[in-house]
């Protein structure tokens, strides 16, 4: 992974938490580095969900359903504000790519994060797994709307 | 869209190019910027198309299935080499974001082109709009294998 010189000093301080967090599995500490108005954009649904508890649900309930995941390159706006961390993962026995699409505000706080995702039908798998975890929170996640 | 300093002159160069042709939704001179043996990989399928002519089939073809296209926020690897371009656009009456991430080589040719789009209901509508057109070139688009 390369160094991200461009990210302003406070969005770089929390992208590290960030990757700590994910290289220990532990979410617990998430909303320390999320905006309260934070939106989370899912790789399934269109319509966004704005809270932090959105964002942290959304997340830790990603966490439980890719295995093997890690990360690959990271790409950064050069206002130092965005960050794109390329990853692969597997649900069940599909093999996926993405990215994590993250915005942060002058104090480092996360305030957007979208996920996107390839194949299709790794999308499709990631949806029916959500589905069964968030179906009654986070209806849009089964759907697919 | 802000400055890419970052990205290597022959890199800065090809994407400019790039951009033009987007611009003018004119891609017959996209081998020019093209690696002989550049790899794409499609949003829809998990197998790699490699060659050139691959590369400029699918992005000549995703051109015709888009509307509304428009790039937003753009990120760059501090290598120089690599560029995320965030967009925008329509799959018929679908409204779809993505993603391309672009290696360069040190000559400022592309030689992986990877598009990943959210949600999952926009990326199921390119699956079927490119199997009309390429289901016999490219099969794996149609199959979503």
């Amino acid at each position: 992974m390369t160094d991200l010189p461009t990210l302003r000093p406070a969005a770089a301080t929390a992208l590290a938490a960030w990757h700590d967090m994910v290289a220990r599995r532990d979410l617990s500490d998430l909303r320390s580095i999320v905006h309260p108005d934070a939106t989370f954009r899912s790789p399934v649904a269109f319509k966004p969900y704005r809270s932090a508890d959105a964002v942290i649900l959304a997340l830790s309930t990603v966490m439980t359903v890719f295995s093997d995941f890690a990360y690959h390159r990271q790409a950064a706006t050069t206002d130092g504000l965005n960050v794109v961390l390329e990853f692969s993962a597997r649900v069940g026995d599909k093999g996926v790519k993405g990215i994590d699409f993250i915005a942060f505000d002058e104090e480092g706080r996360i305030v957007d994060f979208e996920v996107m995702m390839r194949p299709m039908n790794g999308v499709q798998a990631l949806a029916v797994e959500m589905g069964k975890r968030l179906g009654a929170l986070m209806p849009a996640f089964k759907s697919g709307v």
